[in-house]
């Protein structure tokens, strides 16, 4: 009895007409998907919109750190997911990102980049957060060959190596911190000749003899064969510009959530551009929850994570639930007046 | 490198004297186990402590909402979760529950019941909650063999089953409205004859044609051979007593969490007795962190799920690491001084 959740005499618009469910999830990175799995599990009548499959868990050349599941490939982790999701019959379209949500009577309707159009009650946003890149020469060629995008997932490949950390900021400096005590040597990055990261960061950054500070510097290009062997760095002051052989480039300069799509919806946004979201991962639009990388405000931790956006998506999943019994309540209650 | 966390020139009391690390997590569940892994990872000395392993996940008969690995029995999973925190050479000390914690000079100080004593800077609370149990006959003998605690874990092993759920709160209701889409019929079983839950979900309960109320009534046994095969069960005004043949039974009457112990400690606790914790879940008191089924409060959603366990222990760790770094600051600044 898919569809159902519990009420089975009123099932106004639980039918299938055209495109309609009861809960579109956009994106299939661990956010999303959990929340798929999650509303599967609850019945709900789910369909999965994404751009692509696994998000950035699916490109990380390994993951240690979704427990229970040591050193798997990140693709590999992606699949274990959608395998899971796909075993409980959710349709997933991958491929057609989402152009638009827009509210239609009592639903949410969605469009695609292919034109194709579905309407649900919930709407839940999983849809992830770009990672800032230098846009430099050679570092899409080396992701996952020295070239990372978080230390806290990569990290612990470079022991006893020589590595670079580029950023200013909180994340930047407490990733230089931690690959001191694993890496042999640390260079840190940064445009110019202050910090913006917490005081006690920077001090503790600034007295680490294994950090050594390239400052109002730029990379300008990655070097390497195989994978990573080095970087060229150019002073923005004096113009010169010099080669450092490093194993590894941890690029800490920030993510980059979809802001103007987000603000098309209407969605309240924290100072950073991420949604604003409460514990249960409801926002300002009744009916649309948001969690993983996109998902921000006062209550979010955030941590870009693989297992906090899982649990986030299942927590959407879980209060999406209760909110669709709840507005189905009103609508018995209207089929009866 | 470790407990150098990237302070390689000041390690005040990171040298092991007797028993003392930089963090003590208390609880090997979902969430220790996971505070453990992520603190392993950033190099914080670490040790964890427990009087049992892997929680309440350990007694699950199978888990199918952990994301990547379907139909697991909890046993295994707990085991993949112990087997991970042992590659990064984390202690474990089961079997011996920590009866004391105490603040001395700058260290947290736990006691066990065997007398152990083990000083650290942070400790990560993550105890658990005891599901309430209906303290009658059978209810031990039949749990995984169709006594379960979580409809939202086991409730997709009775499809087309007849179910009953024991409770009258919001848990219990949405678990008779859950396994009403599922299963084949529903007895919702509860002591008085008014609910203490959301009206929504009374009015959705009421009219649900699966759900039969059986009000002024409580379970006095748990009926089966090799596994449940009914309850009996007691009007309470009447005295009258009948047996109801089911295949299982929801107990969802609540959890307990160890309020004394928690007092005792000087935490903060919600109405119902969790611990209040900030969403980087910390607490009240400097250096202390809880995750997992013990906390709650307003910021915490509790859904006492293996994933949303995890991912509070990872970010109880990250927010204990820069905790570290900022008090390892502190102790710089006075050496100088």
């Amino acid at each position: 009895m898919k569809g159902d959740w519990g009420m089975s005499r009123f099932r106004l618009g639980v039918a299938r007409v055209g495109e309609r469910y009861d809960a579109i999830v956009v994106g299939a990175g661990p956010a999303g998907l959990t929340a798929a799995l999650y509303l599967a599990r609850y019945n709900v009548k789910t369909v999965v919109v994404s751009k692509d499959l696994g998000g950035n868990m699916a490109i990380a050349p390994l993951v240690d750190d979704y427990p229970g599941i040591p050193e798997v490939p990140g693709a590999k982790l992606a699949d274990m997911f959608v395998n899971h999701v796909k075993k409980y019959g959710v349709p997933i379209i991958v491929g057609d990102p989402v152009t638009s949500v827009k509210r239609e009577g009592d639903m949410w309707c969605i469009e695609t980049e292919s034109g194709r159009r579905i309407c649900a009650y919930v709407v839940i946003l999983a849809i992830g957060a770009e990672k800032r890149k230098l846009n430099v020469p050679g570092e899409d060629r080396f992701v996952g060959k020295g070239v990372s995008y978080c230390a806290t997932c990569d990290g612990p490949l470079f022991k006893d190596k020589v590595v670079a950390v580029v950023g200013g900021g909180n994340s930047a400096l407490t990733s230089a911190l931690y690959l001191a005590s694993i890496a042999r040597k640390v260079y840190l990055i940064h445009r110019r000749d202050s910090f913006k990261a917490f005081p006690v960061y920077v001090e503790k950054v600034k007295s680490n003899p294994k950090i050594e500070l390239v400052l109002n510097s730029i990379v300008t290009e990655i070097l390497g064969d195989k994978k990573v062997t080095g970087i060229r760095v150019r002073n923005v002051d004096t113009g010169e510009e010099r080669v450092i052989d490093v194993d590894g480039v941890f690029i800490e300069i920030g993510s980059e959530p979809p802001k103007d799509f987000l603000k098309s919806i209407g969605l309240e946004l924290d100072e950073e551009g991420y949604i604003a979201v409460n514990p249960d991962m409801s926002t300002n639009l009744p009916g649309i929850f948001a969690c993983g990388d996109v998902a921000g405000g006062k209550y979010a931790y955030r941590f870009e994570q693989i297992i906090t956006a899982a649990a986030e998506g299942a927590i959407a999943a879980d209060a999406a639930y209760k909110y669709l019994l709840k507005i189905r309540s009103a609508k018995t209650e209207e089929s009866r007046g």
